[in-house]
């Protein structure tokens, strides 16, 4: 059983001021749930199963067209800056304002073995839940810091590790002369790319060729498929 | 000015039943529209602007969050078959049903000079207004032509041009021996991947690898982002 107040708290957790209020958030479905009570560092604080609250209830609560046999509520966690680059390929996302668009990012990220993802303190929040469901879980296997890039694109110089960032003005991406086991990769934002600020602090900018090249750039590609794209290359063998 | 019957028309065109009966969809948006009327082989039947017919009117026809100042109406156009394999790369959804991505693969297929993309006859309806939206204009340069896969196949394997479906199971794909001038390569559904019976018929089974190669892949990619990797893999320059 589940009291009528319950629900409502659980139902207001779509919003983020509710969210920011209590810091939890839902996640939906029995593989989301699976994955968050087994993930280290992630505290689960109840899990409601369909069986147990019925149908009616869960269907307030849930986010989705048919809502799932189970959910969980899960303490949001904050990470700290790093105070030096770490180890690895790391990707940073500019102002990437859909929620959609940042969870793929983060099943991205976790797919291709990126372990950090810094993002920009404009970009969409984490505990969205359609960033939520859009990770498929990867969100408790992905550390995704908000940061201000031109810090920390700062310190990534002073340590002497290679920044890039995707531009529609950039060098086509041929495979050639990237460092490849310990960057930073910048992504822009859906409709307006990497901003002028964070460009102009980076030497190297790249762009996914389109094909014939040389074709039209007057259109783009979806930040996620750019991201995907970028990790492929960075990761592919030689 | 509007009449009620005729904005009530134009709302029932996102229901498909209705897109069915008029042969007719909405496109939405000053660039999309821009797109619609320049588009060769496209009719546009009528332009609506938010500046003539009001807000109130727009906000009733539009799916959009934020209605756009213009919307056009235009008719749908059926591609026949092909009786030969075409020239060039082309892909294939195999019962890809999420209408977003449906859309975001077209515009992939449009970035890297993918003329043809093929659907089996259970994939997403391409006037599905997501699809529409999501293809940010691309859906009027790229043909899309459903079919069954196993008949394309068999057209493909009689004229001797290679076909690759990706497969969690499949070889790594590391860019070697892969025909890149005139190939047809299928993606699966989000859910599912290739479906058995279209595998079966295919020798070339590609992965998309993780990293590190060998790293579990229970997981999978997004069918857009695993089309746009593919594509990048068989246009980039070696």
């Amino acid at each position: 059983m589940i009291s009528k107040s319950d629900i409502k708290f659980l139902r207001s957790l779509r919003e983020k001021k509710f969210r920011d209020e209590s810091g939890l958030f839902l996640v939906e479905g029995e593989k989301m749930v699976a994955e968050a009570l087994a993930a280290p560092g992630w505290k689960v604080e109840a899990v409601h199963r369909m069986e147990d609250i019925g149908r009616e209830a869960m269907e307030r609560i849930s986010l989705l067209n048919t809502p799932s046999p189970v959910l969980a509520v899960v303490r949001r966690r904050s990470l700290p800056e790093p105070e030096s680059v770490p180890a690895g390929l790391c990707f940073a996302l500019d102002s990437v304002r859909d929620p959609g668009n940042l969870g793929t990012i983060i099943r991205i990220c976790d797919w291709w073995g990126i372990d950090t993802l810094f993002a920009s303190p404009d970009t969409v929040e984490l505990y969205n839940p359609k960033t939520v469901q859009a990770t498929m879980g990867a969100i408790f296997r992905v550390k995704v810091v908000y940061t201000p890039l031109p810090c920390l694109i700062d310190m990534y110089g002073s340590a002497g590790v290679s920044v890039y960032a995707t531009s529609l003005k950039g060098r086509p991406l041929d495979g050639a002369g990237l460092d490849r086991e310990r960057a930073l990769v910048i992504m822009g934002s859906e409709s307006h790319g990497v901003s002028p600020e964070v460009l102009a602090k980076v030497e190297s900018h790249l762009l996914i060729p389109p094909f014939p090249e040389g074709a039209s750039t007057s259109e783009s590609l979806n930040v996620a498929v750019a991201t995907a794209v970028m990790a492929y290359e960075f990761r592919r063998k030689l």
